[in-house]
């Protein structure tokens, strides 16, 4: 609860967007009640509005996972430094960076463990356990959970310690199929933002120097925020028969070979609620995807002291959650002005009016947090206008984000076009050719500050010479910042 | 996946409960694939089946957290040491079972932490650094989550060194205030265990001895396993203000002085995992309340090779899932003896068996797992019979377990009393009076076995004498063996 009897503006208490991006989000996470720091640098608590947020995204998520047959499962926080070392690209990825379990009590471990940094390794050996033939193929499992990575910088959301995600893990009888299944949840991933974040993404795959740790290919998400700096919001792995050989996961297969089954793996974590921060906020503060909202309408009344108004009120209330839309009445004591603006920086999408004045003329005025447009809705048609103006506003949000990637991607054919285009336009999504070679990718990165997010699925044909060496070139890349 | 080539009953692969209740248990988590054993000791692989369960548990109570207007936040799984410090009799309590981190990548800790065990400390910093005013209180939170618990010896669902729960923590400005709300969620968790998994269970309040580390008072709810041990299935601390003064919480209340606010935790683990399977199993495995059953009814045709069997099959399986009931079809080429057995080990309330003679009939066979008692159905009326005989199964099972508690719990005036009831009836509740004294507590225990359980709320007047030394007594004891 904010301070109830400080009816000075909230918003008047944030950073603009334009004067300093970084300290508006630390503004807003903390403004709008989503996290609060605790004494652990880098592990955040994630407060009720925050984790409400995460909910939401968890129960959209959790069906398209089950739609698409996966099961949930729950794997052991700790993986012992022998489990972690058996495939050797895996630890040397993830070993800096992972706390380590040393004493039970007071007595020292016959072997340290660390803190699950990802659980690619207690899979593989629960999958030693239970795969024998190609009847048990394929498993696809999910797991909600935290995990650890030290990280010596940390943002909220972006870059924590400790952080929430989801894990799927999936293991196939053939290479074609989990090529299928890791794109197939790119697409869930994809589709995911851009439906219900309202978020449109590009699709691609990571250069081999971007890869995750024991993958053969890694699949990518990247979304665009508002100034123009890339936000990797999901990743979908495959991993050939590596980790199988690693861990001695076997299978007999229908002509009783005995073979090694194919893997995936793919995540997204509370990174996306940093994404829809920086995707679709505004100086006045949070501005929320109604499929995620935790409140998607608050009911304001005005001059509720009157006869009938707080009556009325509470009977929208009703009406709005019997249709199913999460409902908020804020009858405290508190000015409108104070309400209006709590409910813009929380990024409650809708704002409903009613006062003595629209109960006599049976309608109320709603509010569209994106584009503050007013409208007067005829309270006999509220639960169809509702509807309507969420997916509208849902719609809007799409657009704009949108715009801002249509505006600030740039074809660049040379590193000084490159250049140009950021410095006069800022940054965003730079398109250009790339020979595939690491030293190039480096070079373009130190040269212009952007570095490579990924190859498009959807290439084109911008020149025939890498932007970098001028060497043929068949590859366009995107590039960027990133956070 | 079981091995589906095998037609052999897997019942005959566990042992009976009267054989080795012990053995039947740890047969049953395997065979119904509810866990599988990881590397590290004390931690399990949750597998599909046993998470589905969980998540049915998580959505009933979470549904009755947030109804009595709780919500839902994530703090840091780790504690500093200092922070564990705080508050002197929590610390005694939880030190001697941390996991200890020590070091991040190589780099050691400046200072250790420990994964938490429970998360009372955390959310103790958290509440001084938002509660201010009377206007912040309460603060009525849950959190889902695992904590890890050092333990020396493991049972799956029972004691793991990692376990997965919910622990609610709240604040509030009075001790009443606080008290109600512990009393409050004890009822929830009795309500949950008597509606939701049809386990009547003893309210009641731990002996002093037997408190959680830093509580005022610990309420509990005991449960009656078949075997006549007692299983502590939830229980619920009521503070004082003794954390707030620990972590110098303060408000300003309402007459404008400082004091200290009253804080509760509740919580209730994967432990009722184990309760469910101990309360309710039998020799042919899992026997599950149809409120937290994956499968509520599995749909097994009969002959399903001859024409319209599947097609009637998948029709039915069409109407159940319309009609909210979590059904499932299996037409694999096992034979429907196998099936018989297999889902029966899983403990699924009811089995639908559809026939050409049955379609010809307009009707099916439902049996129900617990009496394996048959019903004819007529297919018109599939839904409402569906939905009756769920009812009827879940009223069954509350009533067993209600006459297994009634059979099992023995009125005892003296020690030979108690060591006869249990030698002639076996292990169950004994109620006894007690004079207060940890020394006549540690006697009964060591003389006949059992240990106090709990001051049930429904207190009779057995007589007036402890029934250990003899002195007057006014509280009545429900004393037993325990998980």
């Amino acid at each position: 609860m904010a301070n109830n009897n400080n009816n000075k503006k909230l918003v008047s208490e944030i950073t603009s967007r334009d004067t300093d991006f970084a300290k508006w989000y630390t503004d807003i996470v903390k403004k709008a009640e989503l996290i609060e720091y605790s004494s652990v640098k880098g592990c955040l608590v994630i407060r009720p509005y925050g984790y409400a947020i995460w909910e939401n995204i968890q129960r959209l998520l959790d069906r398209r996972f089950k739609d698409t047959g996966h099961e949930n499962v729950y794997m052991p926080m700790f993986i012992p430094e022998s489990l972690l070392d058996k495939e050797k690209d895996h630890v040397a990825g993830f070993a800096p960076e992972v706390a380590w379990v040393t004493h039970g009590g007071s007595e020292p471990l016959a072997e340290r463990m660390c803190v699950r940094p990802t659980s690619e390794c207690l899979f593989c050996e629960h999958y030693s356990n239970v795969v024998k033939s190609y009847r048990d193929l394929p498993k696809l499992y999910n797991q909600w959970c935290s995990v650890v990575r030290w990280e010596k910088t940390t943002r909220p959301f972006l870059r924590s310690r400790e952080f929430l995600w989801q894990e799927g893990h999936t293991i196939h009888a053939t290479a074609e199929e989990a090529v299928a299944e890791t794109e197939q949840m790119l697409n869930v991933y994809a589709d995911f933002c851009a439906e219900d974040l309202n978020m449109p993404v590009i699709k691609g795959k990571k250069t081999e120097s971007d890869k995750f740790a024991g993958a053969v290919s890694t699949y990518c998400i990247e979304a665009l925020m508002h100034d123009g700096q890339a936000l990797q919001a999901g990743t979908s792995h495959y991993f050939g028969d590596g980790f199988a050989k690693a861990f001695d996961i076997t299978f007999t297969d229908k002509d009783n070979t005995i073979k090694h089954p194919h893997q995936t793996s793919w995540g997204v974590s509370t990174r996306l609620i940093g994404g829809i921060i920086m995707a679709h906020g505004d100086d006045s503060g949070l501005v929320l995807p109604p499929a995620v909202a935790p409140v998607q309408i608050v009911i304001i009344p005005v001059a509720q002291h009157k006869e009938g108004v707080l009556d009325k009120a509470n009977e929208l209330l009703g009406r709005l959650k019997t249709a199913g839309f999460r409902a908020k009445l804020d009858d405290s004591d508190n000015s409108a002005g104070w309400k209006f603006a709590e409910y813009e920086m929380k990024g409650v999408p809708l704002r409903l009016e009613i006062g003595p004045k629209d109960i006599e003329a049976n309608q109320c005025v709603i509010v569209r947090r994106d584009t503050r447009e007013k409208a007067f809705v005829a309270l006999d048609s509220l639960e169809a206008s509702t509807s309507e103006l969420l997916a509208q506003l849902a719609r809007g949000l799409f657009d704009k984000v949108a715009a801002n990637i249509e505006s600030r991607t740039y074809t660049c054919r040379t590193m000084d076009d490159i250049s140009l285009a950021i410095s006069e336009n800022g940054d965003g999504f730079v398109k250009a050719m790339w020979c595939s070679s690491e030293a190039c990718e480096t070079q373009v990165k130190a040269t212009t500050g952007v570095g490579s997010r990924c190859i498009p699925f959807e290439q084109e044909q911008i020149s025939d010479k890498c932007v970098c060496c001028g060497e043929p070139a068949s590859i366009m890349l995107y590039w960027g910042k990133a956070y």
